[in-house]
This record gives structure tokens, C-alpha cells and sequence, in this order.
């Protein structure tokens, strides 16, 4: 019996004879010759057919195979210096196992509706496929960093049950006899778990119920989280700094097929690394308004104030310290200005803009429970998250890093919808 | 400066002066001596102070800290036979950070529901943090299994458009204009993915709004899914068996200290190994009734049929072929009895019953028109699905597993609530 094998792994079967099961992706002939381009999931592979190994039967099915048709083929792996993977597949047995009906994706532009629309079809071309085999070994490179770092996984709740900092971006859900919403960040969760296990993450999918129709926003996708008792602002750069340099190192390691498939300089992402740029939010002004922004000192950044900033570096920036005002009730105010909190934002380079926030957290009982009423949020739903600091209160810190954007910034990509495989959007909840 | 270690990798700073982080879980003292029990999230690890090595005001606070306040502690590594992790720290240095109001989880006993309602304080308890990190290495095993047997990650989405299989027991929430519903499996879209990607799984949470009481019920539960294009039903079996022998593996490697503490006997689980028993649906039913069950042909098996048939058996049983009536209508039927499915559930040992269930797809776009049609379906919701089988349908199958009731079963406990941080169920939607 023949060995079955796959593409991803098909240069270890170098001279052997395998059996590939897959897809047509595409095929050409020139009379005695059939080329079908095969897909089996883990990658692409020219099969060649000559007439004369075949039955005339076999061969014109061959020829003749629709587009997606799925085929079982057998026969011997041999280098080739033409192909982008080094080898192809000289075919003795080909078997047709379902002929495809005519299929709608065709070599000819598509407009991404349409595509959409078809999305359950679209993941099988190559660019396609290419980005979600990124975003497979995002996932991956991120879980291995905290799990071999000493964080433990720690899931938090999708159903959360106050709308704690205002109901406008949150989605929810009857619960039986209550209402329930679902989980925007981990965070408040994710601060009681580091206080039983010391570093921790969450990892799962969030959502926003935002009205944006841009190329950044999804209403679903999913983020990472570490949380760290012990730990402050600039331990927890730290960490960021470590964990992005690790997490873009392995996309390269392993994704230099799609990363070519996608026409992906990788040069900018070959520059990520230690140190990152810091840059105090007083500087960031200072730099922005130099550089022609008009944006006033106690401002958030806009979209464009993060790419034009971006830009000026050739690697992720740091920008830390941002005015309270900006970020969540529970960060930490900076003792040397009350005004600003200990926060940071990494933005990524290429103008691709924020990809992680996080930020030192209010360790004092009484400054938090400050906060809460400055923000005339329900004190009662905060009660469990207060005694966070009656029991054994420490420093603590963390962030949140958003897949989707990482992973868009990675491929070179301008919108995030091509980032998960089913995109959720305000207009698209469909296939 | 000394060296900040953590307790579960203690062993290797044996005769080195460390500092650990952590909070007071319990102590007691005897004229010239204090015993800390500190545990730093990692584990738990037993602090000596002799009194002539401080100050009287250091002694004296180190003395009367109250439970759970925050220390920072420096000291020598000594090993000690009598502890349970196999060494102790000779403190030189306590600091006390953070002095704990009174701790409400006091070693009396409390209910439940009061544990529940403290929960964000009760994961720091032995039994709770030992059940939590079994199921963090659960989590990172699945994965692992996965990733490195060529399957790929692929996020199915929780907004789903349609109520497929009927409403009563979804979630469901506005979305914009109109109404999505919670993902209760990945599976339609997975099977997309399969055909796209060869072998795919999906790992996230699930909602099922189910008014049911039991201890084996939760709203919101983690599950993984494998789905493997060109596999049938006895590939599937082999795959599913391989898997949990696996995780069973890895867990009881991992988390010998976290088992001990739960007082799990281990044998059970070390006979978790290949082969699994194979047992066609209609041997359990004749089984079942010999052994007093008044179950009949044609029957689902209640809890109870689970129960009794695992405690015949050593290791895992699966079941497969069980009635087309009681499974999904995408499930492909015996070709030797069309009465029956290709279905499989893997029925843990020691009464704890069904943690996987699975089984082959229906590939024929015939077959599958009609079932959904007999199922009263509504088509067009599925018009997706069926492109599925258009487009160079195959053989497929796959299966589910619970991440909480895996964690039950190997960690020998009898609720899943305890096995998640932040349980959500009929009653509990907080913390």
C-alpha cells in the first residue's frame, strides 16, 4: 500500500512513490500532458499526467475535471527547481472522487461581497489560505510564549452580568431572568486570577457592538490577555517588547510560503526586535505636532496620528503614559503627574497603528473605589472587584494584544475581515 | 541582588538564597518560630522564621499578618522531607506589603453557593487552584495533540445567523438589525474549514441555554473540534482514542502535585490506553439490559445507561452506530442499517460518562437535502453548507469534546462548575 502524504511535508517523501488526496485547483494540458494543480489543505502541488501511463478514459477525466473536483492521485515525489514548494508529483494512478459542479470562484476578479458572500468557498484560494495559516501560527506562537514563560491559562467569562462601563458597544442577551452581555476584555476577571495563580492569560473570542464600518473593526474577534501580580509599568513593556519579538519571529520561521504567497516584504518584519522605541505621551505630542498633526496635548491618538507617528520608526513604538482621561477607571495614575496613568499602547510599524494596550493597574482600595464613583459606575457590581485590593493587594500589570490586527499587520494586508475565517461586521453575519 | 524564583521550580535553587512574591495562606508559630505557608500562584511552599534572625517589630508583624496578605520574603532553599513539594525556605528577609482585612474563606466550612459567591477569592484555595491548573494542562495537551498530528486552527465564529436546530436552547442577542444567536458548535463551519484546510480543529467557548440543574451543566463551556476531511468512522475512533490517551498521558505527568492535592487515585487514569472497548449500539443495548436497565432499541442512553455500562469496563468505551434519530441530521447513515448512524460517543470510566461525541458526515448532497428537509429545516439557511457538497464533497468525520467535563473525570470530582473560574449557570451569572 502507498504511504499517504501531505504537501506541507512532501519533501521528506523526496524519490518515494505517495498517494495525495485533495482538491483541483487548477490544471492545464498540451496534449500528452495534464498538469493539475492540486490543493490538499496543507498546500499546493503540481501532479503531472502523461497519456501514455493512462487509460484513454482516465486521461480525458483528468482533463476534463471541474474546478474543486475532489481526486485521490498516487506517484512519485521528484524535485523541481521550477516549483515554488521544489518538487512535484509525477502521477500513475489518478481517481476522481466527486466532480464539481461549475464553482463560482473563477480566475476572473471577484468584488469582496461577492466574495463574502461565498466565504465557506473563498478560504480555499491561495491568499486566502495563505492569511488563516498565518493566523494559525499567531495563535500558536502567542500561546507558546506565555505557556513557557510561567502564565497559566486562565479562561474569563463570556457572560458578564453588569454593563459596567456603559451599554453603547456591548451586545446583550436574555439570561434566563436577567440580562447578561457579553465579554468586552478579560481584564477585571483576569485580575483575580493573577491573585491565585500569579502570571496569567486569557484567551478568547470579545466582542463590540460598534457602529464602525472600517477596515480595523470586526464585532468578534479575539485577544489575548496576560495579567501579572508583582509586576509594573515598565516590567510589563517589557514583556510586550519579548513577546512580540518571539511571536513575529516564529510567523517567519514558519510562514514563508504564505508570507511569499502574499507578497509580503518581510524585511520590516525582520527588524522587529529588541529594544522598541519608548516615547512618553508628552513627547508623542511634541513629535506629532512636528510633524504637522494638529492634535493638543490631553487628546487620544486618532487612526492617523498612529500611522504618520508609526512611520518615523522602523520598528514597534511604546508609547507610554497616556492622559487618565483616555484610558479605563482601574489604570494606575503616574505618582509624578496625577493627570497621566501608567499605561501603554504599542503601535506597530508601516502605519499599521495599535495593536497592543495595557497599562499598571490601581492597586489602592481607596484610589479605585474613587474611580469608580468619578465615573458613576454601579459601586455594587464592583464589590468583588474591590476586594481584589482588601486581600493581599499587590502591583500588578498587564495588556491585551487583538489578533486580527496583529495578524493583518503581518501579512501586509489593508482590512482585518480576511483575518478570521467567518468575519462578523455590522453588515455581515452571513455564511 | 537575590534571585526572584517561584515555587514550582523551586527545586532547582536547592541551597540558593531566593525571593519569593505571594500572599500568606496560612501559618502558625511557637515561641521562637513562625511557619508561613506562602503560596506565590504556582504552588504552595512553607517559610521558616527563627526569631533571633529579625528584628522584634519584623517578627512580631510577621506573627500576626493576617490571611492572605501580600509578602515578599527572601531566604535559603533547604530541602525537607516532610514537604510535599520536597523543600523549605529558611527566611532572612519578610516584608510585609499588604496587610489583609479578614478573610471571609476561613478553614471552617462554607456552602456552596457562599464559595460561589466569593469565587474571584476561592480559586486561591488548594483544591480550587489544583482543579484549575489540571485544566489549564488539559487545554495546552488538546492543543498540542492537534498541532503537531497536522491539524490546523481554525476559529469558527459564536454569532451564528440562523437557529438551526431549533431555538429553545440558543442564546440570542440584537445584532444591529437583526436577531444572531450563539454558537452551540463549530461544526457546519468546520467542515467548510476541513475543506479547505485538510484537518482543522476549533477550540472556543459554547452556549447552550439549557434550564437544566445537573452537575453536569453549565451555560457556557469550552469544547474542541476535530473535523477531518477524507476520514471515515474507524479512522475517526482510532484518532479520538489516540487523542485521550494523549491528554490522559500529559495531565498525569504535569500535574502529579494538583492530583495528589484533589486526592485523585491515578491507577484509573494510567490504564487510560490503547485499544479503547468498541461496542456497536446495538451490543450496549443488549448489554444494558442484562445488566438491569429497561433501556430499549431505538433509545438514547440517559445518564444512568452511562454510568452503569462505564463501571463494566476499565478504560474508555466507545459507542458507535448509535439510532439516526438520536443524532444530529448531518450524520451519515450506516450503509449496513440506515436505521443507524456513523456516530460515536467515548464514555469515560468510573461512571462519568460522555466527554466525546462524534462520527462521520453525510457527504451526499441528496441524502443531506433530505435530511434537512425531513428535519423541517429551513433550506435556504443552509445553502452554504450544501455548496459543500458541490464542490468536491468526500468522506469526513469528527468529533467534540467538553473541556469541563474532561477536567470532572480526571480530576475524580463530581461538579463541572468547579472546573472553569467564573462558572455560568441557570442561577449564576456573577462574579
Amino acid at each position: 500500500m502507498v504511504e499517504r502524504a501531505t504537501i506541507e511535508t512532501i519533501a521528506k517523501h523526496e524519490g518515494q512513490e505517495v498517494e495525495l488526496r485533495g482538491w483541483l485547483f487548477n490544471k492545464r494540458s498540451s496534449g500528452k500532458l495534464v498538469f493539475l494543480q492540486l490543493r490538499d489543505g496543507t498546500g499546493f502541488m503540481q501532479c503531472v499526467m502523461f497519456k501514455n501511463d493512462f487509460t484513454p478514459e482516465v486521461f480525458e477525466a483528468a482533463k476534463h475535471a471541474p474546478q474543486e473536483s475532489s481526486l485521490i492521485v498516487c506517484g512519485t515525489v521528484r524535485a523541481d527547481a521550477r516549483s515554488k514548494i521544489g518538487f512535484e508529483l509525477s502521477v500513475n494512478r489518478f481517481e476522481l472522487l466527486h466532480a464539481a459542479e461549475e464553482y463560482p470562484i473563477t480566475p476572473k476578479e471577484h468584488g469582496t461581497g461577492f466574495l463574502m458572500d461565498h466565504r465557506h468557498l473563498w478560504i480555499r484560494s491561495r491568499l486566502q489560505h495563505a492569511v488563516l495559516r498565518v493566523r494559525a501560527s499567531v495563535i500558536r506562537a502567542i500561546r507558546d510564549y506565555f505557556d513557557n514563560n510561567g502564565f497559566l491559562l486562565v479562561d474569563t467569562p463570556i457572560f458578564t452580568p453588569a454593563a459596567c462601563e456603559g451599554t453603547t458597544t456591548l451586545f446583550e442577551t436574555k439570561y434566563f431572568e436577567q440580562m447578561a452581555y457579553l465579554t468586552q476584555s478579560g481584564q477585571l476577571y483576569n485580575e483575580a486570577n493573577a491573585m491565585a495563580f500569579g502570571k496569567v492569560y486569557c484567551f478568547g473570542p470579545t466582542f463590540r457592538a460598534e457602529k464602525s464600518k472600517t477596515r480595523r473593526h470586526l464585532t468578534e474577534f479575539w485577544m489575548v490577555e496576560p495579567e501579572m501580580a508583582f509586576c509594573d509599568l515598565d516590567e510589563n513593556m517589557r514583556v510586550a517588547e519579548d513577546f512580540l519579538v518571539y511571536v513575529v519571529s516564529r510567523v517567519l520561521d514558519e510562514r514563508k510560503i504564505e508570507l511569499e504567497a502574499l507578497e509580503r516584504d518581510t524585511a520590516p518584519l525582520e527588524r522587529v526586535q529588541k529594544p522598541f522605541h519608548r516615547l512618553h505621551y508628552s513627547d508623542a505630542i511634541r513629535k506629532l505636532n512636528e510633524l504637522g498633526s494638529d492634535i493638543s496635548w490631553g487628546d487620544d491618538f486618532g487612526g492617523d496620528d498612529e500611522t504618520i507617528l508609526t512611520q518615523q520608526y522602523d520598528r514597534p513604538v511604546m508609547v507610554h503614559r497616556y492622559p487618565a482621561a483616555c484610558k479605563a477607571f482601574y489604570m494606575k495614575k503616574d505618582p509624578e503627574d496625577p493627570r497621566l496613568s501608567m499605561s501603554v499602547d504599542v503601535l506597530a510599524p508601516e502605519g499599521y497603528g495599535e495593536i497592543v494596550g495595557g497599562g499598571q493597574r490601581e492597586e489602592s482600595l481607596e484610589n479605585l473605589m474613587a474611580e469608580v464613583e468619578k465615573h458613576q459606575l454601579p459601586r455594587e457590581a464592583f464589590e468583588w472587584y474591590f476586594d481584589l485590593r482588601r486581600y493581599g493587594s499587590v502591583p500588578h500589570a498587564g495588556f491585551g494584544l487583538g489578533v486580527e490586527r496583529t495578524v493583518t499587520w503581518l501579512c501586509g494586508i489593508r482590512h482585518v475581515r480576511e483575518t478570521i475565517a467567518f468575519p462578523r461586521m455590522l453588515e455581515r453575519l452571513t455564511p
